[in-house]
């Protein structure tokens, strides 16, 4: 039980109180309910990995985005991780690919190039066309607004320049249902910037 | 005493234990100081009121915007207050004036076209060009990201059409420094199709 207790803590957000609240519940729940968990458990382990094209989760060679025909190929949206890909999903406005970097460039915390996704991205870019696949048109880039995302999303174009491939960015501006008062300098200035013609 | 703790209580955000305190603060304060804030009250009341052009607060006939020769007169700004214009001005990113619509439309509240300063702006795009004041060339709908404010967008943006001015609006998007797992929905997909090609 205490071994049980411990290994719960260790996840993040449950502290000591909650790892014994759930360690009880699993004590008195049904044997076949926790067998059910313990086996959830080891199989998102031994099945779960990341799609081979895009990075993103999967439980195949392909996840089910790339392996998808009616998506648009020849466009490839590139994301930090693959929780930003769930939201950008979630819009239901977007029907091209992905690309997770699994992370983003971080020269303070040692993380550079290396350890990204970039040369794959670079080399999904540069692929001929094949009978499986388009070439890629257009490279969104979908890198969070802040410090290192912004420092990423250069470091991409620069390397994307020059590679006969449209390079754009996501929107940036006021958030829909907010209010102009509240919104900080930043925001308003790119927004004042970034302003669209009506038509 | 009691009057002046009711006067106080009548104001936005000050409960009756607030109003107590501030009323004892007055009464604890020097003679001159309470004098000052006194005439303070009475002279905001007769002195400020707004821009004959654009509807700002000023102490004068036209506000130090208007009336500031080094500001680009061919550009309006539309914003619903004037705190949406303090907003903006702290920026410092524009330079052309405002227009000041003192509200927005809203059906629901029985607040019509007749309730704004909409007349007002159109007369100004309307206007011809003359010594003191250049032609409006475009007219940047600055009026928030929200329901009624998109409502009144709209209202504009078709009053202005076949106008022969150019209307455009402040961008909308992903908030400068936010994080794109906590977006909701409709701002992913203001940033999804509103994206912008990186050079």
């Amino acid at each position: 039980m205490r071994a049980l207790i411990e290994e719960l803590n260790k996840m993040p957000g449950i502290g000591a109180r909650s790892a014994e609240r759930l360690a009880f519940y699993i004590l008195k729940s049904e044997q076949s309910q926790a067998l059910r968990l313990a086996e959830a458990i080891v199989a998102v382990k031994q099945s779960l990995r990341h799609c081979d094209s895009c990075y993103n989760l999967s439980d195949t060679d392909q996840c089910a985005i790339c392996a998808n025909p009616k998506r648009d190929h020849s466009r490839v949206l590139v994301v930090e991780q693959p929780k930003d890909l769930i939201a950008l999903e979630l819009t239901g406005m977007y029907k091209g690919l992905y690309h997770v970097l699994m992370g983003r460039l971080s020269p303070l915390d040692g993380i550079g190039p290396g350890d990204l996704t970039i040369i794959q991205l670079l080399a999904r870019v540069d692929a001929a066309p094949g009978s499986d696949h388009p070439r890629v048109e257009e490279v969104i880039l979908g890198l969070n607004p802040t410090v290192e995302g912004d420092g990423t999303a250069l470091y991409l174009a620069d390397e994307l320049r020059g590679r006969r491939v449209l390079v754009s960015r996501l929107a940036r501006g006021l958030p829909t249902g907010g209010m102009l008062e509240y919104a900080n300098k930043a925001v308003l200035a790119d927004a004042i910037q970034g302003r669209q013609s009506v038509e």
